[in-house]
Order: structure tokens, then sequence, then C-alpha cells
């Protein structure tokens, strides 16, 4: 390492490390805040971004000129983008977080110990949460909103592409904050853009209670293999729809065309259709030509091929690829016991879903297979924060530890006991 | 790496993850168990281990005569020791977590959403646990009845010094699966003592779901810093008790002699004693020939020398020292504020007490101090998973995510959502 590489490495060190520690220090504050202290600072940064719309926009616009030169694509330079509308928008999101119910400060369970204690296991924010993200600046706000509501502190560590307008935002959302009960050091935004600066936070135990990765899987990726520091793994779905031999023809076709094509760059997608020889045989064809009208392109098994001799044969590759895209890899199957053992091959443990009339295939496969969500005749596309009811999503969890699918404002709180004694010591 | 080392290398990652493969297959299976057939085999465990008393001791023998020979401490050789009393009281804390009601397939929550479709939450096992630890042949009983009564299959990682006891245990224990309706693969113990077979257990994302270091700090730590697999922290605890000025003064002193001296060698065990300058000027004095007489060297800051000479300088260090030993450091302080600082500062957020009769202060106390468990008027040494009444204990929990504070049973589950539709897709 030569000397100015050391000195930028060291800066980097420094501007995580010290903002980190800032958060830490507001989080104690974060805690001990009244629901409606919270609640008035998310409504007061919902009108300063408004208020700021103008200078929002300008800071923007020097993110799309910087991704135009380096040739981003049309469709990144659009998530990036921001306009009157969608800060209005993001404002709103705001809004509608300051409405939910503050998960904090609940007793979740009492117990009374025939020693006389009293134990209550009470609801408490997590502390410092870190959030690694890509390049959408509602995401900035979004995340703050939901770990500030929760009492806690945030370090926001956006894509580079984002940089002007994520420090634009954190100006705004800071200076809204002094205007509040709440310590603006609560909301940290790194300006580091380099790798080293994730890097850092990965491994920054002790200083962050908890690392949540929101983005495409190589970002989900590097966190997962590198942090050090708890994670909530979050993300990537290859998901199963299995029509048994049983499905009602009509809901059976309905649930696979909404789960692979109402919006197919999303998670909880279908990637892989698994059908029952009987169903194959009878409606295959009928639906790949649905499918195929819709624009998807079809790569099967042997037997499905059978069947469909315009699909593409698919690879073991396939069956583990996460599309995100108008494709779907279609399987043949003689049963619940080979589609299952499949979806346990290939699935992410993200969303899968069987469509049958037999109670007995429904309640063995919603048993066994090994997945945060599982669905009898319903559409994956429902693994979703806002439509289980939970009003936000935070990411959907897919691992197992702590929160598993989709995570509502609760999956950002921590619990703690608090032990009423009179004078109790241990014989 | 020369030939050797890579052949061991190369074997040593062999066995590690051909046993995590074998636990994964088996914890399909045990995730579809009754609680009947676990709780048989629990009892089935329990009387192979008292049926193989002798071959157990035998096996026993070696470890100690290599321990012996190496120089290992006597109080060690202890903890590793087996006779048939310490075997018959390993089998019956077995049958007591077969009486422990089961904590899987509960529906913890549910949700009707407005177009029909019905979402279950529900208790799972977690899946495939890896436990890391000493010495103490208890724990691979006692860890392997905890994670098989929850529905999970286990890999152990034992110290190298119990390594023939452990082999053994494995031994009965698998066997005695293979009289029950559980798959013996379910449990599965590493053989290889070297140090890279730990460093691979860190790593081995998607085959384990999480790893409980359970041990000494120097343990707990590796397993920390260096896994990528999701990790629930247990045990360092650096515990204080502040004494207000309102305190009673025998329940007050009780409390302080209970947190220290019951028993010191454990992590909810009192390392500083804080007290409110009033009452140290009129009751420390006599405290301290109480703790003196029991054995505890002390420590203090400069107030507290006054008034106790005879006590050593505390050092930065000191504060920060897990003893675990007859050692105490004794902090003076004008009220809470510089109380929760010295907390916030020292603390390792495991176990916290204030004994006051100002409930404005204890209040106060238990909602600014951020530990898994704060005291009003009682010992520390309460934290403990049968003292807050679960029957069992997997460990206590440091970190915030997942589990908090003393973990039982439910400590070793998960949850997945069930949803159950008549057709709905996302419009």
């Amino acid at each position: 390492m030569n000397d100015q590489a050391a000195r930028n490495d060291g800066e980097t060190r420094s501007e995580v490390r010290a903002k980190a520690m800032l958060a830490g220090t507001a989080a104690r504050r974060m805690a001990s805040l009244a629901t409606e202290e919270k609640n008035a600072a998310l409504l007061t940064m919902a009108e300063a971004l408004k208020a700021e719309a103008v200078s929002l926009i300008e800071a923007n616009r020097d993110d799309l000129e910087r991704g135009r030169a380096n040739g981003t694509s049309e469709s990144l330079l659009d998530r990036l983008m921001l306009n009157e509308e969608r800060i209005a928008s993001i404002a709103d999101a705001l809004r509608l977080v300051a409405e939910l119910p503050d998960p904090t400060g609940k007793v979740l369970e009492t117990i009374e110990r025939p020693n006389g204690l009293r134990i209550e296991k009470v609801s408490v924010p997590l502390g410092v949460i870190g959030i690694v993200y890509e390049a959408r600046p509602n995401v900035t706000v979004d995340a703050a909103a939901l770990c500030l509501k929760t009492g806690n502190a945030v370090v926001l560590r956006g894509g580079s592409a984002a940089l002007s307008t994520n420090k634009r935002i954190a100006e705004v959302l800071r200076g809204a904050l002094e205007r509040t009960a709440l310590p603006p050091d609560a909301l940290q935004v790194i300006e580091d853009a380099s790798r080293s600066s994730v890097d850092e936070m990965l491994k920054l135990n002790g200083l962050l209670d908890v690392i949540i990765p929101r983005g495409g899987r190589s970002l989900i990726d590097n966190v997962v293999r590198n942090a050090t520091v708890p994670v909530i793994e979050t993300g990537a779905g290859v998901c199963h729809t299995y029509i048994d031999a049983s499905a009602d023809a009509v809901m059976a076709e309905e649930i696979a065309l909404n789960a692979k094509v109402q919006r197919p760059s999303v998670c909880n997608s279908m990637e892989t259709l698994i059908l029952h020889e009987d169903f194959a045989r009878q409606r295959l064809r009928a639906l790949a030509d649905r499918l195929l009208e819709r624009g998807v392109e079809l790569r099967g098994d042997e037997r499905a091929l059978a069947l469909v001799p315009e699909a593409k044969s698919a690879s073991e590759e396939d069956y583990g690829t996460e599309y995100n895209d108008y494709i779907l890899n279609i399987k043949v199957v003689n049963g619940l016991g080979e589609a299952a053992a499949h979806i346990a091959k290939f699935g992410t443990k993200h969303s899968e879903c069987i469509v049958t009339e037999d109670d007995e295939n429904a309640v063995r496969f919603l048993n066994e297979i090994d997945a945060a969500a599982v669905y009898h005749n319903a559409s994956t596309r429902f693994t979703d924060g806002c439509e289980f009811g939970f009003g936000a999503e935070i990411g959907i969890s897919t691992q197992k530890l702590h929160a598993r699918g989709p995570m509502g404002l609760p999956a950002l709180t921590s619990s703690k006991y608090r032990i009423y004694g009179n004078g109790q010591v241990r014989p």
C-alpha cells in the first residue's frame, strides 16, 4: 500500500467508524423517545423533502449526468431519477410510516416466579442498524424512516451512482431532525463510495447491531459472506409453483400466469413451474400458449419438451437461476415427492406454492417444504409486507434467525428482560 | 502447505462438510416428527447412557490420562471427568428435556386479509445447528438433547481434551437413535480436533443455519469474529450492581454479596459494584469487610480507596475484565447518570442491577440501561434459563438478534408463513 492509499484507507476507516459511533450515542437517546416524538419527526422529514424538492432534483441531476456519461442503462437511470412527483410519493411514504403502530415498549411476556420475582420481556430497539444498498434514492428515505420509527439509529451506505442525491437527502433529513426531539446523528449517510467503506461496515462488531443488505444477489452475497456483524439476509428468490394432479385447471393457470408475468423482476415471482404429469398431459399445451403470448421464454425438461417442442432445454444452472425476467423453467414430475425434492435442491427458501384440491397433499406440502412462505392455491407474488398487512417492509428475510419472510417494523426490534424483585438473592 | 498438510486439510474439510450434509438430510426428516417420537427418543438416549456407563467412563479415562500427561489443571480435569453419578445426572437431564413442552408446530399469529387469504405464522425448527464448545462432556449430551427436542439436527464440535469421551457419547447416542423414529444422522460429532475443523464450520453457509458457541471468551470471540454463518453470541458478562442513595442497606448488601460470591465463576456474577457516594460513605466500610471476609480481592477508584485503603487501585482494564473469580471492582459515583455512563462504557449488555427504594430511579435504570436483563432489587445471578422458568437453557444470548438473554427451547426455533388461498392472484 502506498502512502496515498494508506491515507485514503485511514480516512475511510475514520468516516465509517466515526459515523457509527455517533449513531451509537444517538441510539441511546432514540431508545427513550416517545412514539409521538418519533411520529412528529417523520412528518417534519416529509415536509422538508417536499420543501427541498428543487435542491434534491438538482443534486439528483448530477448523479444522472454522471450515470449517462458512464453509460449507465436507461432502466437504472430511471430507478435513480427523482422528480417532483416521486419526491411527493416518498414524502407520503414517510407519513404512512408515522401512522403505523410503534412496536417498541410492548410487554411481550410476563413471568411470575415462585420466589416472587416478576420478569417482563419488553420489546426494545435493536440499536444501530446498518443498511447496504444500491442506487435507489427512495431506499435512503424509506430505510431511515423505518429505523427511526422503531427507535433505532441507522447508518446508510448506498451505491455510488446515487451519491449526490443521497448526500443531499441526508442534509435535508438531518436538518429536519434538528427541529425535532430526535438527535440528527441517528441518521448517518456514508459518503465514501469505495468498496472499502462497505468492507469496514461488515466488520464493525460492537458498533453496528445488525446489517441489512438490500439489492441484487451479488450485493447480498458479498454482505453475507464477509460480514461478522449479525446480518439479516434478504432477497434472492428462486420460487416454484407446483400444480398437482387434482388442481382446479382454471385456478392453476391463473396462479401460474400471475406468479410469472404480473411483475417478473421481483423476488417473489415464479422461476420454475412444476407440473404433475397428468395435469401436464391435459393442460400444459394451453398454458404454454398463454405464457408464450405474454412473451415468456420457456425452458423445459424432456417431458415438458415433448409437450411444448418450441421450449429450449433447461439446464441444471437454469433451475438454480433467479431470472427476474420473462423466462420460465418447466418441469414435469410424477408426484409431490419428486416436486418437493426438486424444490429442496434448487429453491432458495423464499416462497413456494402448491395448487391442489387434495387437502392431504396441501398439508404435506405446507409442512414439508422449507421456505419462508408456503402457499396453497395462491400466487407467490403475495410474499410482501404490505400484502401481509404489515403496512411497511424493510425486506424479505430468507434466513431463519430473528425474522423470516416479509419483515415489518417488529423485525427492527429486539427485547430485554426487566426483572422486579424485593431483595431476592440466589440460594 | 506440504502434501501431508494438504491431505489433512482435505480430510478435515470432508469430515465437517460431509457430516453437515448428512445432518441437513436428517433435518428434513426431523422437522416432521411428532413430539411423542422426539420425547421417546430422548428417553431411549437416557437409558443408553446409563447402560453404557462403563464404556463411557473408560473412554473418559483416556482423556483424563492424556490431560494429566499434558499438565492440564485439576479444575479442568474435574470438569472433564465422568463417573457413574455424573452419567446418571446427565441421563436425568435428558428426561427433563423430554418433559418440556415442544415449541415447534405452534401457530404464533393468524392474519386474515381482505382478499380472503389466511396467513398463519407457525414455529418450525431452525434446521441444522452447529455448537462449538470446550471440554465438558455434559454439553455434548445437553446440546444434542435440546436441539433434537426442537426438531433440529446438530453438529457438535467439542474441545480436543474431551475427544475420546465425545466420540463414545456419539456412538452411544447414535446407536440409541437407531432404535427410535429419529434419524441417527441428526446427531453429528466432529472428530477432527484441529483448529481447521472449527474454521470450516464457521463458513458453512447454506449447510448450517446457525452456530452457537459455548465456552470462554476466546472461544466465543473466535466464532463471532470469523463466522459468516449466522451466530448467536453467548456468554461474556461484565455485570454491575449499582446501589443508589435510597437503597435499603441490608437488602443492598445481601444482593451485592450474593452477586459476587455465590458463584463467582459464572457469567451472571458481578464484576463491578457501583455505589452512590452517600451510600458509600455510610456503608461501604462494613460491606467491604464482609467481602474481604469471604476472600474477595477489592480494586477501587480513588473515592473507594479513601474508604477502603486496603483495596488496590482499579485500572481501566480492570473495569472491562470478566474476572469470573473472587475479585471485585468498586466505583463510587455521584448519582445514577454517572453509574449509567460507566455501565454503557464497560458493560457487556448481559445483566445489570439497581438497588434502590426510589421508583423513579428504578424505572429510569430499567429503561435506559441497554442489557439483556436489567434488575431492580434482585441479584444478577438470576439470569439463567432455569431461574426464568424455561426448564432448560442452551446459553445466554448477549446479542440483540433472534434471542436475547437466557435461551430456552423457543430460541432454537424459527418460523414460516403458511398461506391458504382459493385462487388469489396479485392484481
